[in-house]
């Protein structure tokens, strides 16, 4: 059975089409370099808009089925930086040891990496993964988390995903 | 004055009896191994139950007046894992600094302790503390925290616990 | 225009003048030390009192308009320590790297840093940082942190702050 990978781009200035959602479009590369086993993409893009990214993750996750949803843009600390809000509130467990494991590495490259409020957790069978809004950083948190994510999204209930293991040596433990 | 410190394994499987709780034994082990002020134990079985777990773990602190609760099992992100969501409710303060470096720790050994959401929180004058499901887990995270231990306790008005300083050198600042 | 910066110190002991308040006067020559921009400060010190705290958060940032608030002290897992509660309780948004961070360098001094549960967060446009009690800890941990500060305040629309570099390297990211 085919995976159901939801893309959502949090973004005022890419939703009204001022710029080039290249984040989005990061991640979907990372997860077709990735991801070995059968998945279809589900790509929506939205404003920093706490009511409208709630609405997006549970029709992603209540109608759709999917069973991973990876978020871009709006961790920050400024005013209109609401995706941690909003994805806490549709979660029924918040997973700590992503957002503290996203900024370790992230602190690697740059100071200002404690910044990021990211998080991660889950609706019902979904896990739904905030990542930052700029393509490297996206890539260097998705490498240190994803080898965790196959076995999560078992624990679940959801979808079979594997990965490649020359790109990401995903970790189920041995039965 | 000995201590009094609870052990409470929550497992579904293990508190039916449908196999032994080698990971409770496995912290009453690591206890007599490192303390070496009397202390007694207070040992308990429930199911993944959030109600059970929160009603045993009151009992066990304001009735039997433990100082110090290690939980183990239930710490995960599946639907039946609640640990945490007791713990927390019954908790006056939650101290993230013990999930943050059980989680670092762990991660040392597999990239799956991520997926913890172990906790660490005060009630009254008892500090409670999420260990993980896996014996060789419970080991590396009392390992990391425990040197904080017997000063949290002391603290927080608990009874007066010491360790063998050559197994777990126990923190207390200079007067 | 000059920043302003507030300093407040959690005490019920300093606060009734039984020992001189140096933790106060040690975050106060650290930001002397390293900001090279144009500041003011406004000090005050408190008991360990969850309303007084939280009343002397609201005016230093709507009355007065700090653009940063570093507090010392109250950060432990002692009844009396509420100073995380109360800046929580005042805040929008909660920076948990904060947190994170300053635990895990203040970890490389002494294992019982994890018993801190200091916390940063947002109120409109002011930063308020929670540091620790003792003065040698201050100091690992604004050193840790600093660099995230200016950039961050630039973000929540507070006042321009800059450090001499070869004090503390501020990073904000190329336009």
């Amino acid at each position: 059975m085919e995976a159901l990978i939801g893309v959502l781009t949090v973004s005022d200035r890419a939703s009204r089409g001022e710029y080039e959602d290249i984040s989005g479009k990061a991640i979907i590369d990372y997860l077709k370099d990735v991801i070995k086993t059968p998945f279809r993409i589900e790509y929506r893009i939205v404003p920093d808009d706490r009511d409208l990214i709630e609405k997006q993750l549970k029709e992603m996750v209540d109608e759709l089925g999917c069973s991973l949803i990876l978020t871009t843009g709006g961790t920050g600390p400024a005013h209109r930086d609401v995706t941690p809000e909003a994805t806490e509130s549709v979660c029924d467990k918040i997973l700590p040891g992503f957002g503290e494991l996203m900024r370790q590495v992230s602190l690697q490259q740059v100071p200002t990496a404690i910044l990021s409020r990211q998080i991660a957790g889950i609706r019902k069978n979904c896990l739904i993964i905030n990542l930052p809004g700029k393509p490297q950083s996206i890539k260097i948190c998705l490498d240190a988390v994803f080898p965790a994510v196959p076995y999560c999204i078992d624990l679940i209930g959801g979808a079979f995903i594997d990965t490649y293991e020359n790109k990401i040596k995903a970790f189920r433990p041995a039965k």
